[in-house]
């Protein structure tokens, strides 16, 4: 009886606060408007990998929005193939997020789209007055920023990136769907694996329109810490050799603290966790299970919940190849060894 | 009077054979005809960084139809940060060239897609079998090759790929323009470019539809000595380390003998020469004067020849990006190190 009497509740109160269908407009920061121009520019300077120091290594090397918005790896491998220390995030509803990188250290998508240009192990630039002398060097693009911004500036290149990626996302999921009253979108499967999520305690903190945890400011992010709890996981994937949120505040209180990623898309961007130790989703939820929330999952559950979070993968929209402009007669990673 | 008799009557049969308008359709291999199923999925697989083992390059890396069709570096970069030793050769227009590869070691594009995924410098796949069986584990890929191959294998992955690159060619360039009539076309300068191409011998070699030779069947490629004439070039740009297509035939007769590459789009795809030792078109076509037909050009010349093939650069055609398909809850690459 009590059993029946709490699923009940929660499950009453969960389809009004813990899940909610994806919009279709994300916040849009009142210093950076969106328009057409600042879209497509954005979208040419994400998949340019002239923002690398050698012209190897584009936004879209390690965020694909021609597949999942990440590329697949435990890591990513920037120039000179170094790799990472963390598993890329998707870029697919990235604007939904209150805080950016999986330590939050960027308080919004264009502060994010400042650092990998810099960052010595991934794009490889030496400052952010080489990449404006570059995309100045590049006629198209110094005609469209002076239209667009008044000038070329390291900024300005986020700022139309950050316009690119906010226009990046998937909606009519078959959760979606389901959500906005089409009960025959989602599988039993799966409807008995989002009760399950819910149940358990999956949904305390991945909730909200993107399951990364309640609507807060922007810039303000939704932390726990990962691992939680002490099991057998810990070793066996190397949970805690990151020291997460810590790496960027030194602060003791976020030790091991992560932003609560998004699950939206979840089936598609394997491998899982920060430090993309877990091939698969199966084992990830396992993972999460015990490590979150103290629980041994049995098969039958996990399979439910994972039937659940296949449900959460939205249609990505078609979009246009961009066309990077070119420098005739050079080129400007022709010199760089 | 004999300058202006020779000029007139090379004008004229220039005209006639040494210049001559892009095709907008290729010449297409009875055993692989076009279809847009076939397209389409050489598309994908094109821009698909799956084919390499760790998931870090695709056909696009070194090839970015988004922009010139090459990577802008001297040579490319392939898993693990490697160097190749040759400049990557646009794939825009690569449907018109006889043979495949600077040595031409390839007949067909069919055979040079089967080089890169097995070279361990670029894409590093062990074997055929590997690529194969990890495209089968692609559902997505394995129903789009069992409807139109009737099955998954290395040779169907490289006809879909070769389709899709006999869609990639780039009309309307002002010289065509030029040739199919409208004189405005193209400015004064390129046109005393185009005049002085071929009255110092430049179209000898550069003839055809696209410039890289007279039309030969397929697999019999059309090949230069380069260096042919001794000069300061050969010690500045290191032109004779790579000993050529000898290195693929080791016949003393292909010693320091390349394919002749096409000029079309050719101001996009600096740097120059078989080894991207020459930034500039400028100097590029200096160079060509002295080595190939022992001229020294000088500015107001080479300016005129820069000005003609900047009327090569043709219009690139607006594609959709493809959609790369899915490993619902688990990543191929994601166990790779």
């Amino acid at each position: 009886m009590r059993k029946t009497f709490l699923f009940v509740t929660m499950m009453a109160s969960g389809a009004a606060s813990a899940f909610e269908a994806l919009p279709m407009v994300p916040p849009i920061p009142a210093d950076n408007p969106m328009s057409a121009a600042k879209i497509e520019l954005g979208k040419q300077l994400y998949f340019d990998p002239r923002l690398s120091i050698d012209g190897t290594v584009s936004c879209n090397s390690c965020h694909n929005v021609m597949a999942t918005g990440t590329d697949s790896r435990p890591t990513s491998v920037g120039i000179d193939g170094q790799r990472g220390g963390r598993n890329a995030p998707t870029v697919w509803n990235s604007a939904f997020l209150s805080a950016q990188f999986w330590d939050g250290r960027a308080a919004t998508l264009e502060d994010q789209a400042k650092g990998p240009p810099l960052n010595p192990i991934e794009m490889g630039m030496p400052s952010e007055k080489a990449v404006v002398d570059r995309l100045t060097a590049i006629p198209g693009y110094k005609d469209q920023f002076n239209n667009i911004f008044g000038e070329v500036s390291y900024d300005a290149m986020a700022k139309a990136i950050a316009a690119y990626e906010r226009t990046l996302i998937t909606p009519n999921s078959t959760f979606d769907l389901y959500i906005k009253g089409n009960k025959a979108a989602m599988n039993d499967n799966a409807v008995a694996g989002m009760k399950l999520f819910e149940e358990i305690g999956c949904s305390g903190c991945h909730s909200g329109v993107n399951f990364s945890g309640p609507e807060l400011p922007i810039g303000q992010g939704f932390y726990q810490m990962f691992p939680s709890n002490e099991s057998k996981y810990t070793a066996k994937y190397d949970l805690k050799a990151d020291k997460g949120r810590y790496e960027a505040t030194k602060d003791e209180s976020d030790m091991h603290m992560w932003r609560v990623p998004t699950l939206r898309n979840v089936a598609l961007t394997a491998p899982y966790f920060h430090n993309g130790s877990v091939n698969t989703l199966p084992e990830a939820v396992r993972v999460m299970g015990k490590t979150q929330l103290d629980r041994t999952l049995n098969d039958k559950q996990v399979e439910k919940i994972v039937a659940f979070l296949e449900s959460l993968t939205g249609e990505f929209p078609v979009q246009t190849m961009p066309r990077l402009p070119d420098t005739s007669t050079t080129s400007l990673v022709g010199a760089v060894k």
